[in-house]
């Protein structure tokens, strides 16, 4: 069976394993374990924050990071379809109390001018603009790169109405690979940023959210009230740590697979690769074939593929550590032994 | 000066007031109020529904209507420029938690097939579709009717996938005139609906949330967590009585003036009627005039004239029981007179 | 019937009636509103603070004054028999997500010492503490004065630990006359403080919440989020200036009046009054009387007066306006018909 | 250093460890993680309920169990120093919306009247009490032992009046090791139950809640919500498994270890063993020392002890698995030398 489901069904590596079996550990409610020491400061540095904290999933630091900076009947704008609105079960609204202001993207980009005028002026009639969430690289856009010019533009006009942004990069590793920038050109224009430790890096579990310092103290009661304050911690910190500064360059890989799924894909009949391939996702819309895509991704999985329903009309394919070329090569026979 | 920012702005008639200083009252808190009675008896048959409410604002009986239907965690559905979504300070998600779903409307009206495909699978990562909200007539479409049909054919999805389906109908009178139909006609496709007793029907105050009994019952709970729980309030209940009773018939002359003063408008060189009139709004594109809404309701203001800001090029009129034919007649020439 | 349920259930006087019929008004969501402003400046003076706010219950305006100082997550101290947490529906935590922290009183008074020991030190599993609310008088406590040097002290407390204080002053009136002191000697001790026009006052309906200004501007934000923002509300505002003004100096007489009471029921068997009598609340144990609070509120009922269950074994007389002395004469007989 | 600040500073065992570098995994959010099913069968057999939830930690168990039980405007019956309410924040205020309702307990154990009493009968001022919640053992009364009788009694008034029962038993184990007792004796007076791993049991992380299917579905809906939704969670399920199957026979030894501290501590001038030991923790007052718990704490540390300040005057030590008897020796040398 080959997984194409998503990134975040990855196997922990036997480096990952060996570093949770032996991992230094402490209390970290008191702040006291050294393998979660260390991997927020490798985090923070690496992301050119001040400060980072450990995290239990990607839900959970986007969820603390709303929770941190707004206030009941504060407005949040984000794109339609970004995780944050889209899959944390409206999260943002039953927790953290405020409304949401979908924008429409483009290949998951709010352009700046709608943005712009989106926050909103002072009114007793209106939520105040409490927070702009930027998703890069935007899952259901197909894992496209969120221009940096984008994220500069918007970022600006935040700073410019006191309004601050944080991003849910649980890919952007993927989105510096897939720009060849490094990483702290995409973070400069956020306040906070959430990165997975669990999807192309491969760690079992876990998240960072990154920011200064304030915000991270703050954000650490809000990690408490949410129950992700853990004991010791270290024993997924540890092989999160591996994943952090052993796994990142090799997310090329995953994209080369990517853009080989899609080649292969698009030869064949009844079946429409709908996405660019920026990164590691590859959206098909299989409407041709007069199949839903509930019944699509059944009859792939009988030929040994695992997809995901994707929308309407198509279905995702993730590549990620777990599968190498020749899967792929294995991969397009079943896909195509499914369409006929 | 001829106000037509709203029609929120009329002054109680010389009945209203008279009612008000002879109202029998009680402690409406104990329910014995006589004149919070009869005004609740008599909305509930007037609407078709078993039970009415009477609250101190169209906002309070949306705000309830979201916090008796739903619970955190909910998603509700609503147009995109909808009162609820964008004129109640985010209150949904403030008080009662939802997460807002915005659809873009046709002339305020959201089509079926996206209310459709907009409710929510059971699945974690989806908040459950707790609530559909219609507003009729739309505000910010122009006072456009939104179409029994629209309504119908929402409701009978709402059903099918058992969600409720709330209708703000703060001008649901101007649309059953507007369309010449019976207002039962509409409030068939609801299963709560708030009317406004203080826009066209000219009371100084209050709405009323009208539904089944079970609903209404644990609306009033809702309505004490807020603070709408009044002691005697008879004093505005009896004036609340009389526009519902005497002032509907009257909503006729209003959308007859807003057509007289958009045909006005339209004849005027740099403003242009956005808008269809199908009720008793007129929006007009200030663009040209190379002013900003701001500026030319300000300038408007010296002429005479109020109007509001409406969105980024345009301002709105609005006609109501204190603007007579001549008074359009008078406005027409000073709106001229800003032009020029 | 001698209706001694509550001082909500007086009717509004003549002169109010007249008030409400005369009423200059004007759509106060845009500020316009003459008499609405003149009581939010009469009470501000009064009260001796720099801004009022007219909100349509004492519900309404003590939520908001916890809506406007707090964030959830925070944590409230107040009586543990206080309105706010007895008889708000749990709207605090429902509304504002805040935890209530309740203190055991002396006659509704909670003890400094107590306060200050349940200020929160910060600390991840600590909420902060965010309001301290005092009521005076106090209700459930027999309408008892929160003696003055009881409210310094624990103001000087809240300020040394940065902590705001509210004061639920639906009867803050009958403090100060049953006090003898000035009512600014009480509200200086408090940073906002909510008053009842309807309660002793006599007017119709309606609270008034003062304060700062930056306070009361954030304050009339939450109340059009609670739905309490009215337009021509003159029409119970005039009322409520006439309460306001004209009606303090006899609170004097329903304290007489309670006095009288409490003394003719002392007098009778199987009664206990359990209560100091400071101001119009009359608290009397029935339980050597073999029926319950229900049942003996039941009973005299049927004699003519009416009263209300207040806990496990007693019931609640409360004196007010539309109550003369020869009442107290009558239900005083009628209450010794009851026990026999 | 000998640590008795609390039974989680445990370190991993050597089979723990191994468990985690062995463990089986998949994709927990898609239900295929088998260690974390085998975690969550094997704890639901063992606390008799139908099924059980892998949560990270003690807190998120509790929220979620409020969240899923309850909905805003809810009240909560709980103890007064019971760890919901004083140690989480705030947090059930702030995520789930419900008021505390907080009883004085006896060694942590409620009356069952006074339980009684504080349901709420309906009624539009009151809350609507939504759930009653237990701690067993409780902490802040010294690790007391609720006895099962107080449970069964609270049960069945909670059930008479259709409320939940939510028992955090986070020392569930140290009540049934303690009183001699099958956990399922406890656990058959609440409708949910949740245990930590990580405390006595010595696990890295996790606790478990555990309820009937319905509950527990919901359950995992607000789990994902508050980002305790794991991937690959096998890594700490696996040793979660090791401490709930092979850990529970050895907390008798913690509860000797706490006796043999208390009856050293006994002996010592100046210091006043507080609580009854009922399992591994002991409290102390060290007021006669003129030292505060802050600087009591302190010297002990210089001393080579551990503990925590607990309330205005006493310490608190806890036993658990890094603990042997002669630690105990050696640290009553240490505590005797701090009190000089």
């Amino acid at each position: 069976m080959i997984d194409l489901r998503s990134d975040t069904v990855t196997k922990p590596t036997e480096e990952m394993r060996m570093a949770a079996y032996k991992a230094e550990v402490g209390d970290d409610v008191y702040g006291e374990d050294p393998s979660v020491n260390e991997l927020e400061a490798t985090a923070a540095e690496i992301l050119g924050k001040e400060e980072a904290l450990f995290v239990t999933s990607g839900t959970q630091g986007n969820q603390i990071a709303v929770l941190t900076h707004c206030r009941p009947g504060n407005e949040i704008i984000l794109e339609s379809e970004s995780h944050i609105f889209y899959y944390e079960s409206g999260a943002v609204s039953a927790l953290a109390g405020v409304q949401t202001r979908t924008l429409p993207g483009n290949r998951g980009a709010m352009s700046a001018e709608d943005v712009l005028h989106s926050i909103r002026p002072e009114d007793q009639h209106y939520p105040e603009t409490g927070l702009i969430c930027i998703e890069n690289t935007h899952n259901r856009a197909g894992g496209a790169v969120i221009p940096l010019e984008n994220m500069k533009q918007i970022y600006e006009i935040a700073k410019s109405h006191h309004v601050p942004v944080h991003t849910d990069g649980a890919r952007l590793f993927n989105a510096a690979e897939g720009s060849g920038l490094p990483i702290t050109h995409f973070t400069q224009y956020t306040d906070t940023v959430q990165i997975c430790l669990s999807k192309g890096l491969g760690a079992p579990a876990g998240s960072i959210l990154a920011g200064n310092s304030e915000t991270i103290s703050a954000a650490r009661k809000w990690r408490k009230r949410l129950g992700g304050g853990l004991r010791q911690a270290g024993i997924i910190a540890a092989p999160g740590l591996v994943a952090l500064t052993r796994m990142r360059n090799r997310l090329a890989e995953d994209h080369i697979h990517a853009k080989q799924l899609a080649e292969g894909i698009r030869e064949m009949k009844g079946l429409r690769v709908v996405n660019e391939i920026d990164t590691n996702i590859v959206v098909v819309d299989v409407s041709e074939t007069s199949l839903t895509p509930a019944e699509f991704v059944d009859k792939l999985k009988t030929e040994g593929v695992l997809a995901v329903g994707f929308g309407r009309n198509a279905v995702r394919f993730t590549t990620h550590y777990d599968v190498a070329s020749n899967d792929i090569e294995r991969a397009l026979r079943k896909i195509q032994a499914a369409v006929k």
